[in-house]
């Protein structure tokens, strides 16, 4: 027998280096239900892929939906992607995960639904392209500015992804010689723009005796890091050391994306992250403003926007790859793919 | 009565910042006659065209043929190309060259056959794609490692242009603040590597005191700018001011090589260009050290090559946008494109 029409729901996991988010929508698109939690700071990928599976189950029961009863579960997922065995590598933000970790089977197990994978950022993008603000080009950068910096590359309306890991603008480098990057290299876009670089060097800063409230906000909303709001709290409170350091990552990503453009000469560029997302449309003004004395053809710059689908696209662009007909086994031959 | 068969020769202009390169080919791309000439520094786009018909007849002469007699002439041109018009905009690296000049009725005047313009860069890489280094890839970027440092990107075995300016490497930001360009920007990588620029900083340093052979060479060899074998003689005998201003250069391409393949992962870099092709191999192996320390994947490298057409990658490009079948008024119907 088909499964029903009104139960063709799935999941969408978008895993960052600061919190997961998961959505359960239908077939338009439309959010049935929600849910986020703090990615673990410590343990592995085990402690990871559990974390994940909570706030997926949780996001379903807001959907008023078993997570097992999803046709399947996407993830947008940081590192080096294996679509075939569902293999995470090197996903360097997370704890523990130097190696390889069989996240799609170990979801598979913990929700009890098929799970398909993909890059974080990539997903990200193509959640703008299809559903966000890239509807409208043919061509785009995407720009993902959270915990660390990444980047999707959209050529006639298909993500391009060279030999599996285009997109990089993280780790341009914008100063040779410059700041050692989380990513071990020196000068990347990444070392100034990326929340966990910025976080090190607020750290730096403090520890020699910069006054700043970004440790003070931290420890009043009882977090571990100083995530995209603190920084926001922070520049509100006209905190010095954070406009200091949010200066030099809107500068770095203003050099970074201008040399993009030169390179690609894409449509259009949009901006989204964590830190992108909650910093808004002023930081994208800063942004295009920093980007301006470094473009080659400057009285044709590329359209920029904030991302139109906010902190949702990564879980958006999740739900795009999830599987759409459940389990074989539960699939009628009438239903099976012609 | 069609044109017989043996006659279909064209020719190809590759107009530089430095020399003027033509030759004549024959339908397999086999090279009947060449000649060069030094591109005009005074004068305006007038005088620069008036040099290129007189190369482009010598190169005739040499395939023993009439340039009138020729189906077509490609041009290979810097700066804006409008392939519709044959104007060129702000070919910035030739004298007087900041408007617009109509280049190609220009030549078709001066030569009595058809011309067909393209962008410089995207000459060269195409043949670079179809006949030289980049025939084995599907994706690739081409440098162009000269007066100014220019490139062009291959997705899908296609030229890449985005909204028509795609490829402008040498405009990639590698020091934010760093040295002024000859495009007036700051730290792009041209502004260490262009020949002009590496002149300028040369200049400077030879002003300030510093001893370099470079400008004796010159005066030597009769020339009034450096050109890429007095650069290669200098560093030949040991030079300290050229092998200090070249280490930068090959730094600046490392990063912005480097960069462009963290953005665009493809398969292959072909290095061409006039200095480029005169260092040659050993500086090729240089830039691919360079880049090493700013690459994301450093595992998995990108194929890197010298230009397997030398210096002649620009003039057989042209060659390749040529028109192939002489003047509509030249051609009988059976012979009319279908």
């Amino acid at each position: 027998m088909p499964v029903p029409r009104q139960r063709r729901l799935r999941g969408g996991i978008d895993l960052g280096g600061t919190k997961i988010e998961a959505i359960v929508v239908d077939q338009s698109y439309s959010v049935l239900g929600r849910a986020r939690g703090p990615t673990p700071t410590a343990g592995g990928p085990e402690e990871v892929a559990t974390a994940m599976a909570a706030v997926m189950r949780e996001a379903a029961i807001a959907a008023s939906v078993d997570a097992a009863a999803l046709t399947g579960v996407g993830v947008g997922s940081p590192g080096k992607v294996d679509q075939a065995t569902g293999a995470v590598a090197g996903a360097r933000n997370l704890p523990g995960w130097n190696g390889s970790f069989a996240l799609g089977p170990t979801l598979e197990q913990l929700l009890d639904t098929q799970v398909a994978l993909g890059n974080d950022v990539e997903v990200a993008t193509n959640a703008e392209l299809v559903l966000g603000a890239g509807r409208p080009y043919q061509s785009l950068l995407g720009v993902n500015w959270g915990t660390g910096v990444g980047g999707g590359i959209v050529i006639g309306r298909k993500l391009w992804i060279g030999r599996g890991d285009a997109g990089e603008i993280g780790h341009t480098v914008v100063r040779q010689g410059g700041h050692r990057c989380t990513c071990g290299r020196r000068g990347c876009v990444e070392a100034y723009a990326g929340r966990a670089a910025m976080e090190i060097q607020a750290r730096k800063l403090h520890g020699s005796g910069k006054q700043t409230a970004l440790f003070e906000i931290m420890r009043e909303r009882k977090r571990d890091r100083l995530t995209s709001s603190i920084w926001q709290r922070a520049l509100e409170a006209g905190d010095r050391v954070a406009a200091r350091l949010i200066d030099d990552a809107v500068s770095a990503l203003g050099a970074g994306i201008a040399s993009a453009i030169n390179l690609l000469d894409v449509e259009a560029v949009i901006i989204g992250g964590g830190l992108g997302v909650r910093l808004g449309a002023p930081y994208v003004e800063r942004i295009v403003a920093a980007m301006a004395p470094h473009l080659f053809v400057s009285d044709r710059p590329p359209h920029v926007h904030l991302s139109g689908l906010g902190d949702l696209s990564g879980a958006l662009g999740a739900t795009l790859i999830a599987p759409k007909r459940g389990r074989a086994a539960h699939v009628a031959p009438a239903d099976a793919p012609s």
